[in-house]
């Protein structure tokens, strides 16, 4: 099978230490962006810190760079233009996962603590599983978070968060851009929330070859496959007051469909930024009997920014709640459909979830 | 802190599935590959399946695209080349982890089998755990493979590999780019090797400013922190007879530096393609004596491409093996300096790994 390896080989690589250091946060929190294209005659930054494309300048070694700021500590993405064509920043290694690979990640320490800064504190670990989904016919993969003191409290059960992406992200895309991980950890440092297993499935159902799944394949990917595999692997708490859902975009109108239509299952409930459709139809197993879904249901939280293109459809989905007298936690911000927004919002809910009556 | 989120928000993300299929692997093994790039004027692919960028061609729309091949089964890393600008494939989602991220990876499936492949058999898990390095000085992350009975067979200490990523990758390479989990998965439903964890560390050692780390810091932050935290977390056969050290490239040079320098801790010794400089510095704990060493040595396993810059150095070293009979596999085969050998060196490694005397 070696055989053919000899013709078309590339030169052993370069040494791997960056020689162009892209982004460089200075100490007064400006950035200086830099890329190599010679060839180019026109490079800009496109980030989430600026708006529209703010245009480079080339020196004679053909190293293009621009200083902007000083910028709010935060978690930014950006790509490059070069000459209309947008791309990662190559000389970053923190990319942002997603189905398109083409944005980088930009982090801005800030004076006061955030949630998702990495601390030195203990640290849960994150383990990847690959399956066998029968429900979507593939081999899938869901990451789980288990917290620091897992692997030594050999005796307890963990309440269980099913948490779920967007449309543009996959299955690794809570953990590498969101920092579920690290957001959990600062706040059980703090022993602001439950120590808590977290699981992180795959939310699409298209096939490798880019076509659609069944409906409702992911529903049944969680429920009868995902589920039941981590109830077997992890020390689990398996019954609702200890088994949350929640969501961002996509994955937060997934949040309300499955969570809603099982309040048998679940008795917590997060929508994030949610692509929520038909409130009537995502609420029908609730409206059914609302004094019987306010007893199941021991959160039902809500979060969206008001610049965001969802916040009406949101906005109409709590009008439906109001009118049936549904329980639910409301926490509309400020921003727009971004990552910038969904760390903060897991900040929020986790130390709402798994409390005592 | 949200309250500067308002301004400069980009628009909700368009839909997830890729309008542009690219690669797509077509049933004879043909590839076709596809970027939209309007303004451009020249784009081709460069990768390791042709010699040299091979053009490709633009349609009305601003789609380029190119169908090469058949190609043989293998995982190849390309990337395209816009106006001279070398990039990823952004709709291909499979990029090539590493410290600079400009390589996508294509996978063209054979009527054969091929060790790295997804099979329909039980899959171990990866892990990945994040710890405060004090050799180093630094936050980092080390993946952790455990074979797929590991979580129902609870009694059984496992042996461990400690398996070593080259200068231009980072941690997740070996799982990423390697599939060290599915060559082990693989190896182990065919009953072709003993069931094993794979301990896949950070191996660079410099900050996150860029600045190298102290001399022999790796070395230490292996044996003082990653073994240690390892040993703690994992059922582990915690003796030399089921430890192994194995790497390529830069990690092939520190597993024979690491290893030989410590036959104490470790049995079995691992080279791919290694960047090995100074054999008599390297082998100095051998040498001293070498019987001692052939007794304690379990195996010495070199593998090179031929078609390799670094051959000549490795064959300098095996001449030094040679001289002082000092045991050892030597593992030749056609090939340069590339994962589509490394694959296959660790699926010859695994099954020679822990065999009783």
């Amino acid at each position: 099978l070696l055989s053919s390896l000899a013709a078309a080989q590339p030169a052993p690589k370069p040494p791997a230490r960056p020689r162009i250091i892209s982004p460089e946060v200075l100490p007064d929190h400006r950035v200086t962006f830099r890329l190599q294209a010679p060839k180019a005659s026109a490079v800009a930054v496109v980030g989430e810190f600026a708006k529209g494309p703010q245009p480079m300048v080339k020196d004679d070694s053909g190293l293009w760079s621009l200083t902007l700021g000083p910028l709010e500590p935060d978690i930014y993405s950006y790509s490059f233009s070069v000459d209309g064509f947008s791309t990662l920043d190559p000389n970053n290694q923190d990319l942002k996962e997603s189905l398109r690979p083409t944005q980088s990640l930009l982090e801005v320490p800030g004076d006061k603590p955030v949630p998702y800064e990495a601390r030195p504190v203990p640290h849960g670990a994150v383990h990847v599983h690959w399956y066998h989904s029968k429900s979507v016919g593939a081999l899938r993969r869901v990451y789980v978070y288990t917290p620091p003191e897992y692997d030594t409290a050999k005796r307890t059960r963990y309440p269980v968060l099913y948490l779920l992406h967007g449309s543009g992200d996959s299955e690794n895309g809570w953990t590498w851009v969101g920092r579920a991980n690290l957001i959990a950890d600062n706040l059980l440092a703090e022993r602001k929330s439950k120590p808590a297993i977290i699981v992180m499935p795959f939310g699409h159902v298209f096939t490798a070859s880019g076509a659609p799944g069944p409906a409702n394949a992911f529903e049944q990917d969680l429920l009868k496959d995902v589920i039941p595999m981590i109830e077997r692997t992890y020390r689990v708490a398996a019954d609702r007051d200890n088994r949350a859902i929640a969501g961002l975009s996509m994955g937060g109108n997934q949040a309300l469909t499955i969570g809603l239509g099982h309040l048998e299952l679940f008795g917590w409930v997060g929508a994030f930024s949610s692509a929520v459709r038909d409130a009537p139809k995502t609420l029908t197993a609730v409206l059914a009997d609302p004094a019987a879904a306010n007893k199941k249901l021991r959160l039902l939280w809500i979060g969206c920014g008001r610049q965001d293109s969802l916040f009406a459809a949101n906005e109409k989905f709590v009008q439906v709640l109001k009118q049936h007298n549904i329980n639910h936690v409301l926490h509309y911000t400020e921003g727009a459909h971004t990552w910038r927004l969904w760390r903060y919002y897991l900040a929020e809910l986790l130390p709402l979830l798994f409390q005592r009556k």
